[in-house]
């Protein structure tokens, strides 16, 4: 029961919060009580997050459309069965060729990167690494047969009205997948602090065995009744660290807190609007659809000649189809590479790992990490809510943009 | 060497014509003569259906890419082999789970619907389906080891410097397929007419063996030193007529034009311009952008309460990231429903096949087709310029809009 843990949790991953712009958070139950209270990115969140009731019915709802057996029964009246997910544990998943190793804690799955999944330079994009990311976890929990209990709550989470929330995402690209690459991802859960589960994510060449990213994912408890976060028990700690993997796809020093932005930044662009498209299975504007807004707000030229080496996303609140969006972004000073001519007057303030294994000073500015900050934030009446925060490291491509 | 027809297909219906507002034509040689002049979508287009000498630059790079054999040779200096797509032709491709069949005329792929692939209602998006029909249409490409020969070009035709570009799609959706379900996705190519080519899908659940998709495409040649349409030489028509199927995935009555629209349409969205991410690697706005851009131009109520049965898509002229787009919508007066009660009296001038299988005349109300004819256009100069224009029929969603 213990692998109940990853349930629904990459699910939740676009659907956490609730915008309270377009739902005005009718329905909800708040309580002022903070005794249960806990601190998410560096700071404590209550009303702010809210799961909403309408995601539970929904994915209850898809639930109960893929909970078909293998082996379908016979098709009752005026209804078809046409899924093929397992509610039993299963370790091979021929379909989508995927694999439960490590005595079940640990999913593999090999994929084709598509031709509608590359950009104009061939390669993948951010927005095709998040979507395989997602895939991958939900497959995970449904190999675990799982899928149908409660969004992956464990008994002891189910009595104290527990769910889980996510509230931080890191992605590390270290070399974008080409059109036609075959890939091996691997995702597992380990644990996050004191309150919280971690989900992460390797991804590599079937070829050469490189990892090309690197990801990882931090879930937190939430009380369904109160919308609060809560504390993990130990009644639910006994039940889902037996799954946890210490193991970390990426070492991450202390997590480095993201400012938050205002108006006054670099670059705004406001009034974005949802399209139904953008829209996923929970009715909410996806997560790649967040980060394609953060990417969008930056000048085209700069788009052109670098790449997104790493994203971090710190999520505070979920965007609705009606709400409007401001994306906000702000390069940090110390990391843009000097204007101009390069001179060897720059050359001490370089970091060594950037110029080892360059072969000229040239060529280490070329590789010269350029950081920005972003905010996302939609109108509510006079003021704005932060929906997610982001910071973006790039690299200079270091072939000719097309 | 017949089965090079296909090859470069779909990638051409992506990129196929220049858009002369950001491209302004130069490089291009025309000629006027019309000897070898041929009607398309029921009009003779010569200048206006331009392809671009950066389209062959831009594929030739990424044929270049993709042509390791299955057993890469030991990576050269300074160049890593990641790929594994065949250079000669193959019959079992394992990691795309797919097979040549029917003595190498028929391809078939496996595929399981993902997460991020369907819509609110958790069915497979026409994004996604339009996704899958070009993505297995490029493999059956790559398998059979002519990715890298020149677009599919025979012997005959790069002899008389010809190409493919795609002229017209229609996709019929029977059902939307939806989250989890495993497809089994058929490509084939036939004639079309005297100087043409089709190429065909089937899209079927694994499960029951139903039709959810049926789809087909028109291609023809054009001399890709004139850049204008050409009727298809006896030599070319003898290397690739022994691969041609006659089997119909739509059995089609005589074309129906598709009127062109002005902006006294009933629907106008104007100043519609690409985003980064709308650009394919051939660095057009991609195909399923058009049909976005076609459908949010209907109001958001019919969207909810209606789902798109079939699409027709006739191509003009291809769009750069540099153009600003109009979408023109004007709904067909006979197909919209009458509003308001439901009467007997309109009991007589339902469709027979309407009517038939319905318990009532109000189920078949339900069922109603409602159609829309779409243009999508540029500004170029004054003036406007077709990119596309598009057909499509609406059936009354069964079950209640989320």
């Amino acid at each position: 029961m213990a692998s109940a843990s990853p349930c629904s949790i990459y699910c939740s991953s676009r659907v956490f919060v609730r915008c309270s712009a377009s739902e005005g958070g009718q329905g909800y139950h708040r309580s002022s009580s903070s005794s249960n209270a806990v601190r998410v990115n560096g700071a404590a969140h209550r009303a702010p997050l809210q799961v909403g009731a309408a995601l539970e019915t929904s994915i209850s709802r898809s639930l109960a459309e893929l909970s078909s057996p293998v082996l379908p029964p016979p098709p009752a009246a005026g209804e078809r069965v046409r899924q093929n997910i397992p509610t039993e544990k299963q370790t091979v998943d021929p379909f989508r060729q995927a694999l439960i190793v490590e005595g079940g804690v640990r999913y593999q799955q090999t994929l084709v990167v598509r031709s509608y999944e590359v950009g104009p330079d061939k390669t993948a994009t951010m927005e095709t690494v998040l979507n395989l990311l997602q895939e991958t976890a939900l497959n995970h929990v449904w190999m675990s047969g799982l899928l149908g209990d409660g969004f992956g709550a464990t008994h002891g989470m189910i009595k104290n009205d527990l769910i889980w929330v996510v509230s931080r995402m890191h992605v590390q690209v270290e070399q974008y997948p080409i059109w036609g690459e075959v890939l091996d991802i691997d995702t597992w859960v380990g644990s996050s602090g004191k309150n919280g589960m971690r989900r992460d994510w390797l991804i590599r060449g079937r070829n050469s065995g490189d990892v090309f990213v690197r990801a990882t994912s931090t879930w937190v408890m939430m009380n369904k009744v109160t919308r609060r976060l809560s504390k993990m028990p130990e009644e639910v700690r006994g039940e889902i660290a037996p799954w946890f993997i210490d193991r970390h796809a990426i070492q991450e020093e202390a997590n480095e807190k993201i400012i938050k932005l205002d108006s006054n930044a670099k670059y705004v662009d406001s009034d974005l609007k949802p399209k139904r498209s953008d829209l996923d299975m929970n009715h909410h504007v996806n997560n790649v659809k967040y980060v394609r807004w953060m990417l969008e707000t930056l000048p085209d030229h700069f788009l052109q000649q670098h790449q997104l080496s790493s994203i971090i996303l710190e999520y505070r609140k979920e965007c609705g189809s009606s709400d409007v969006v401001q994306s906000i972004c702000q390069p940090d000073e110390d990391s843009v590479p000097p204007e101009g001519n390069v001179s060897m007057v720059n050359g001490p303030s370089l970091l060594p790992e950037i110029i080892s294994g360059h072969h000229s000073l040239a060529d280490a500015l070329q590789q010269w990490p350029t950081k920005y900050t972003h905010l996302l934030q939609l109108k509510a009446g006079d003021k704005h809510e932060e929906i997610v925060r982001g910071r973006t490291t790039w690299k200079k491509k270091s072939y000719k943009a097309p």
